[in-house]
């Protein structure tokens, strides 16, 4: 997965104390209470997150590198495996919830436990060890990354079916929501040709972005920028979401049946439309990206526009041609948990995961690695579409063009949003 | 609801504060995380039982006698009436686990203010307003002790489906355990007669219990003991569970749907049976009582042995007339949670519910309360069969041979048992 | 079940023949197609009725008393089995619309089978025989006749979920739709005493209403007629259905979640309300008894006309002192299949099953028969009411006093009314 | 969607009459049971498939090309629209099984009227209207063809789950079932190029083929015939269902939950696996492509045989280069509904539908029609995955090398199979 350089240990263990210490940080506004409630299915509580995450550690590192290791709690592997079946039986995804036990405390110990083991680990371990291991302690990394972004999700999700609405962090300043005024978007030309898809070099990448082979383009203009609030809120005033012709035929009789009207979080207030964020009750950005949308609504509001999604393929071309710059979208790290207008800025990477038109499907060649981590990706390349670039969620480091990232066309609750091609 | 005598203000204050008390005292070992999960919809959380008899003093006392009470937080009505529509809409009872907000602490907070302000209002409250308020007082006071009951036993369902099986006290010594050899059970007889149900006199009653009137009963002869485990062992062994000649039709059914083989919360060792228990996972005490069974598992068993259930007029009469000694039977202020066996005991009272084959029904000029508190036990007449006796876990002043209790015939998760008649 | 007494044969098989052939008078206006669909669980296909009704006398009769019987279909056993454990396996009910075959023509082959093998049975069948025999013979007659009222209830459902509304029968004239002027209802009353309940004497009764025994009742005063549409209507017109205080809490639940506001089968019309019958769509007739309602809904409207429904034991004893003329009420021979207005009659027997307030539970000393049947009814005793008196399309020679009809208090596809007492 | 060409109206009034007739002669040995019931959602009763195909006529020609047309009946509308939100409401698709009415009788009436006044349409049509008309007509044709091929499934899965097991079609003779030596398969080899994807030329297509456009493919082999039923009784040996890492995540939790072992219609009987046919239950013929697998069972295969499904591009030039013969395969016509083997054949067209690894996406520049027949396929656009090369229910004249037929994954009723790639 990853060619072995020349290692600086140090480096790389410092790196896992950062990522492992963010994600601790992110937590850290949480109450007890806060931490074990799962309102729906996708959902998990952020307490299983933090142990997940190190039980992934545990369980591909430590127990395998780490002389005469001793798990920190027998149990943990039953009940903080996520879905490998390799390693075992576990606790059904839906019952994450109803788990009180063990408490908040002793995973913060775990997560110590399984931080200073590693640390411990680093400090003698050999080359030939530390060549072996290298891939998967990687994996391990941009595990807890992936991680990070649905600990943010989820907890949006968590606080937000609460009747008293809380907000986990301050109200936004003035500044921060004030609003600019966006130039008329325009549209990027790429010209038709034989493409490479997929990952190459030597940098990290996951199993599902290998493969890369060549693709034929007929040649397209897609937006410079994302569908915004105002413009999503002209086809809800349209009619957009009662008018079947827009609609693939599942997303159509979804929507019916769930009553959606407008994004999820969206509330109408007397004075206009209100959404929930992390900061509690915002009004919304109008120049600000939508977001919180299915699949079925980006679909849909492309229909209504006359144009159309982009398929990965040419999101990845468009991507690499008009050089995204990293520092020009909102992530992780900004502490905003919210796409942001971005005038001028492509915002390709950043802010919203955009829905392609592409079903998450193997590149050709795809193999699934030998073991349990072959359970990592493959075996959900069915019934999802791919989305690309990433979000005010993701980590900035965790990011790249060539970036699958997947979600049955249904979902809603996490940052995705709208990138237009002329159809 | 019940006659005014004079008042002594002072006990019934005190006798407030320490029921309010023994709430807090039955939740003081849980954590946080314990209190605000649902890992079933008939259980509620801890956190819930809380707020919500907390909820039932403010709403039917101080809002009604305190001069210009404010509430202590304006949404605590919506999350936490139980099912009065009278009072207004609420948060759905299966949505109870999905809360993690307020936090476990701001409700010792609203207890506290809760239980200060009616201590204000007891110093100062004229004797017109004491005498009207007087039978809703009480009532609050017996609905918080129901609540103790449903504490015990949802905290138990709770710890009983994590797979770490906590025990939340610790184990019980040996000679708590220590099992006695019991006489052989003998029958008791009452003459057939016209006999008065229902209950007469000047203490506290539901409301359900009144409109006293005759039952004609022919002469019958029921057991002086509750169905032990060992009994109901025979029963399982004897592939009771599997024979629909035993089973009501849609209790069979259930239980093969369920594949319920053994009473709830029992485990198949390799050393025997175990059973979970607020003290851990613990042997089968083959002398104590039987209980978490359903009606459905009762009626069986009692087919099984040749014999049926009584009735619920059977039960009163029988109860008054062989005077059940409150000393005799285990409540919840022993601290045991788990019924015991009694050699020479009747256990009419205390110990496990005894499940009758009688509907639970209006008795003859049945009336409801006017306003919400008309909702209390009158809706809810239907599908659901009568216990009577109280249990482990009901405090020893809350029962009495009147006291109508009441579940859907599947339900197992309340300490029931089984009470044999000839046939 | 049924004292031995002196059996005139040619009697007894002349009514088998004239009960069996009534069965198929009833589905002669049938198609084909109308026999095997089954639009909801309750219901079963018509042809599912013939066949069963004829599996009944195969089984309990032919098999047994038949000499080198052999069946007319080996799977018949499997296909037609209701609910029968004894003997063995079945389709499940839910399932019993999806079968085509065997076709309507084999089901009417059969039915001939057994009729003659009845017959012939009859001409050589020897005393001792005959007398053992009786009971369970007398049961498949009183059986069939049950089934003619689920055919005609069945039947009706099935075609009234048909968006062509197809009427079965041709619409009733204007003489039979005439609707008469009703004189105010009056109270009947009966006095305090000790009264015997249940069936006693020779005549045939099922095992349900064995065990006569005694009940106290305190007097009571009910009423002489049925509750009309025109009094049902004003309940409806008063908010009846959206006014949780007159319902009990899992009726209201269900009122809401299904959208109940009139009775099943009534149709908002502009010029007014209509009802679905064999018939067609008919005006509802102000002056008729209301049917097809749930306990439910009987009950709620009960309290909002603050009266009560009788008890099974005031209704028995009541329509004892009040002879009731079993000509006066509207029978399945009638062929109305709808209750009619009967001015200065009690109508407590025929037009429409009473519910009572009455969970269906045995009564003392009930016995159910040793093997298969012992599974005719003393399964069903849970979660039931009981209804009593009979309906429009009861067959008259099937209806008595003690009758005890039962079904869960949700179901309104029978012809179910309300009669009222005093509160 | 066809260019217009010089019009023999006789030849195509002539097709016109030959499929109607056809699709007559498939429904001619059911009985009126038969053509009502649905024993699953995705199955529509027989009756239905009759109604709708000539619905689909009335609706889109005569209503528009027939002066003065008068429908059959005004609420067959209702009834037998299908999916078009276009034309109005309709019954919800799950209820069809509920409808008894019209009866049979009235549907071959129905066609023989919509039949009747095409023939006139057809002698009275000016060139102009002739020419608008024409590829909606055609449409209606391959429309008819379509519910051909569902006919035979639906009509097989509703004998299938009827205990009986009846036979619609006499048993298939010893040299039907005569079993050949099939040749060791080989693999045939695809160039990399770029190559054009989608239909070209005059003749009729579905809008979902059109857009030719080029796909870049690398070399690729691929078997020269189906995998068998032999082949696929070695993965069941082999363990192959009950080994999650061959298997989707979401197809191993479904394939565990309904508990499958083997294809659908598959029963192990003593002397071995047998496979329930419109000809009657017969023993699994090992040389014949194994059929009624889901898309998941059939890439859990292929995952075990260490190969791959083909892409739909792949496959389309594979089965372009290799000249499939139409001859060769097994169709509708040919009576068996039954896959053959066929040694030396490829078996592109016919015998079975080919799972391919694609989903079912929009071709680019891919646009629904105007009006209602936008709705005929694009709707569906996700969550499928495409099939390809028609089976022995499609008609032989209805199929081509570009043909996208699809199904969500989990499907199982129709006749589909399995051809693999080297991966």
């Amino acid at each position: 997965m990853m060619p072995v350089v020349a290692v600086e240990t140090e480096t790389l263990l410092s790196r896992f104390l950062h990522i492992r210490n963010q994600t601790e940080v992110l937590c850290r506004p949480l109450l007890p209470e806060d931490t074990v409630v799962q309102p729906m299915v996708d959902v998990s509580p952020p307490k299983w997150h933090l142990a997940h995450t190190s039980w992934f550690f545990e369980t591909f590192i430590l127990q395998k590198y780490f002389p005469d290791y001793h798990v920190f709690h027998k149990d943990y592997n039953y009940l903080f495996n996520s879905y490998y079946n390799s390693i075992g039986s576990r606790v059904l995804r839906q019952a994450r919830g109803t788990l009180s036990r063990p408490p908040l405390q002793d995973i913060y110990e775990y997560r110590a436990y399984v931080n200073e083991h590693v640390s411990v680990l680093f400090s003698k371990i050999n080359e030939h060890h530390l060549t072996e291991m290298w891939p998967v302690f990687e994996l391990g990394l941009q595990h807890e990354q992936q991680h990070q972004e649905l600990l943010v999700t989820d907890i949006k999700y968590i606080l937000s079916t609460n009747p008293l609405a809380p907000a986990l962090l301050p109200p936004l300043s003035k500044s921060e929501l004030f609003s600019v005024n966006l130039p008329e978007p325009e549209y990027l030309s790429v010209a038709a040709g034989l493409y490479t898809i997929g990952h190459t070099g030597p940098d990290f990448c996951f199993d599902n972005e290998l493969g890369a082979h060549r693709v034929w383009l007929d040649s397209f203009l897609f937006r410079n920028s994302l569908v915004t609030n105002q413009e999503y809120l002209q086809f809800m005033e349209a009619g957009g979401y009662q008018n079947f012709k827009f609609w693939l035929h599942e997303g159509f009789d979804l929507a019916q049946q769930e009553h959606w009207a407008a994004p999820l979080y969206w509330v109408k207030q007397p004075d206009g439309w209100y959404r929930f964020t992390l900061h509690g009750l915002q009004p919304v950005n109008l120049q600000a990206p939508v977001t919180h949308i299915s699949f079925y609504e980006a679909d849909a509001y492309a229909n209504w526009a006359g144009q159309r999604l982009l398929t990965e393929f040419e999101w990845e071309v468009g991507a690499q041609q008009y050089s995204p710059d990293l520092a020009s979208g909102t992530f992780l790290e900004d502490g905003l948990y919210d796409p942001q207008p971005s005038p001028g800025q492509t915002q390709l990477l950043g802010d919203v995961w955009e829905w392609t038109y592409s079903a998450y499907l193997p590149f050709p060649r795809f193999n699934k690695a030998e073991g349990a981590l072959g359970e990592y990706n493959g075996k959900f390349m069915i019934n999802q579409m791919v989305l690309r670039g990433g979000s005010c969620a993701t980590p900035r480091s965790h990011i790249r063009s060539t970036y699958r990232n997947f979600f049955h066309p249904d979902k809603r609750w996490q940052f995705t949003g709208i990138r237009l091609a002329h159809k």
